[in-house]
């Protein structure tokens, strides 16, 4: 096998330090601050929200990812920074200045350091000021504590979650000539999670030298492929960040070509590594116990394979059929019909794994035992075919349960 | 006042019998067939689902809809006939024979109806074949009991609910031309209920004289700024249907002018009507504890107003938050940030009845003890200004809770 798994969180590929405390901005005393750190600088790409409304550290992201080197990126939890006005977008800007002036205090930095050479992702409740104080006490004790550990990795990742359970982390390893190459990634989940967009908050590392458009380009595919495949519950948030860093360290022959098997194999061990992380994202979604896969084929367009997937992942009957372990094709019908998508009725065909329990246009007789067995285990794929056209079209879905419910009624602002 | 508000059911106006049974249908036993029928027959108008999957109810009743006079409504609930290909057709057509037949043996209509006179509505589970035997004998036997007392008309309101937990009937009077009218109407509600359809099931009768196209518009504009303004779940189920039906046996002059006073009245009375069925509906959404209106102002087009207020009534966060008397507004102003609408981020605002919680993108400071209270009522209202034009429009949500997990996850296929 050309890519390799391995164990370990965001530290593991060469050139990449990391670390995370508890500043104040959690009730409940977790990590709630993290720094990841690049001495030598990396070339970074940042995927966002498309939602209207963004958050300040959304607005100074976009704009630092120009730079042509990124030594650090400061994330918090606890409060998102977002609908705070002016004075959210200073702090968001005072947040990356101190990032850059206590990490430059270190002497750990080989070059000069600036605010817009650090990038900045923050998560959690809307609308209030962040607490600078205590973010900037936080932040020059971290700058302290940076290290290149496992621990300093995990610190960071625990850094950034909110409602999760647990963190997210992948690490994926690669030969390109001759020279191992290693990509990690860490990501945020939990509500909120909906494609068309970056995804909640996610940062990947890698040492591999590669030029930053190719950087951009399998980031961009591989972000497409998994993480926009994804719906919790249909929304995306102010803030939703996905930055990938690269360090260069790994002394490969430069990443250049589009068209070379380098490249092709770095993007395919990216693609699988994001695949891995929007799965764990999605079986740690609020209140998820069971996710799907929804596939659309012959569909008039791509456009509406899509649309009809993320239809039926966003539907609450099927999602709350789903919960229940209810084979209930009728609310998945149901969904497709409503979905504003190209179909002919009489060639309309659904499978529950590889159960047909619909098949042109006319209910068929299955093994309902088997049915529930499939609707009831970890992971099931719903496939349901238009007969419209050629087109496929995928997403990723987890059902709606009570606890969803009550996460979010009680999570106070 | 010029609309009198009154008690009572689909049998008040003048030339309206209903009736209701059990046939066999529901595990409840619980009333699962019912007819409600116009002797001298009535002008009949028909809205139904824009899902493209639809029932063969709603082809039959689409189609019957065109036909001069309607002497009745067969109507069950307990199996929604869709997904049943040509058997499910059949039987939709049998329904209407069925009942023609036997309504035409108790020598109780004034003239010769047919299937075509007939119009037809079902609700229910998805994907099985109706019971045709239970249903014909059914139908035979609710022939014989049909009456134009009250409880014949509770008993045809009982009959067409699913989840419902009460029945949801109202009716209006008016005067015109000196005579009295009563428009009547009921329907069912629970899940399934989105705009820009028909509605659920709901059926209207009145002993107004008036023509075919001003019943129609009038139906239409009743229809649109009520049912259709009601979100539950965000989606159409494939089986919705709203009608009415005019008998004409209040003896006013004819309605035909649409810059008259009397369509005027009649059109005012009928959107009142369907305005208060949409709030009780609501109320009685699967697990709903609380409603909630959503305005949006200062819109660049209707269109945009529509789909915003649409956004953060579906938005599964608000409304949880809602569920939780949480006034977060910050999922407000994230859900119509991601509802793909013109909006200026610095004019935002957003009002929790009259409590300003957010001004031109920026948040202001509030009674947090005042906006509890608010979110915490059985009513209230979210209004957003966009700052993007001049346009408006609104539309009712209601709470999303452990209750409608709950409903929906164990309502087995």
């Amino acid at each position: 096998m050309e890519t390799k798994m391995a164990e370990g969180t965001i530290t593991v590929p060469k050139g990449f330090f990391a670390g995370g405390l508890y500043c104040g901005l959690k009730g409940s005393r977790k990590n709630d601050i993290g720094i990841l750190v690049c001495p030598a600088g990396a070339k970074a790409v940042g995927m966002f929200t498309t939602n209207k409304i963004v958050s300040p550290a959304v607005i100074v992201s976009r704009r630092h990812c120009e730079s042509a080197k990124i030594y650090a990126v400061i994330a918090n939890s606890g409060n998102a920074n977002a609908c705070t006005g002016k004075q959210g977008y200073k702090n968001a800007i005072k947040m990356c200045s101190a990032t850059a002036k206590s990490l430059s205090k270190t002497g750990f930095l080989q070059s000069e350091c600036k605010s817009k050479n650090v990038l900045i992702a923050s998560t959690g409740i809307i609308g209030q000021q962040l607490p600078m104080q205590k973010i900037s006490s936080g932040i020059k004790k971290l700058a302290g504590k940076i290290s290149d550990t496992k621990k300093a990795g995990v610190n960071f990742a625990k850094a950034i979650l909110t409602t999760d359970t647990k963190t997210k982390q992948a690490v994926r390893k690669i030969n390109i000539s001759e020279k191992q190459i290693t990509i990690a990634g860490t990501a945020k989940g939990a509500g909120m999670i909906a494609p068309n967009m970056a995804t909640t908050l996610s940062f990947f590392t890698t040492d591999a030298k590669i030029s930053k458009q190719l950087l951009r380009a399998a980031f961009k595919d591989a972000i497409g492929m998994s993480l926009n495949k994804l719906t919790v519950d249909g929304h995306q948030s102010t803030n939703d960040t996905a930055i990938i860093l690269a360090s260069g360290a790994a002394g490969n022959k430069n990443i250049n070509k589009r068209k070379s098997p380098a490249y092709r194999k770095f993007r395919n061990a990216l693609c699988q590594l994001c695949d891995e992380l929007a799965k764990q994202m999605t079986l740690d979604a609020e209140g998820a116990t069971r996710i799907f896969k929804v596939i659309i084929k012959k569909s008039a367009t791509r456009t509406d394979a899509g649309k009809a997937a993320r239809a039926i992942a966003d539907y609450p009957l099927v999602k709350c059929a789903v919960n229940g372990g209810d084979p209930n094709w009728g609310r998945i019908i149901c969904a497709v019909g409503s979905a504003g998508v190209k179909l002919k009725p009489d060639k309309l065909t659904c499978k529950l794994d590889n159960l047909t329990v619909f098949r042109n246009g006319k209910p068929v007789k299955f093994d309902t035992k088997k049915a529930e067995r499939i609707v009831s285990a970890k992971e099931h794929t719903i496939t349901v075919s238009l007969g419209a056209g050629k087109y496929s079209d995928y997403c990723y879905g987890c059902d709606l349960s009570r606890d969803y419910v009550r996460i979010n009624a009680d999570y106070h602002t």
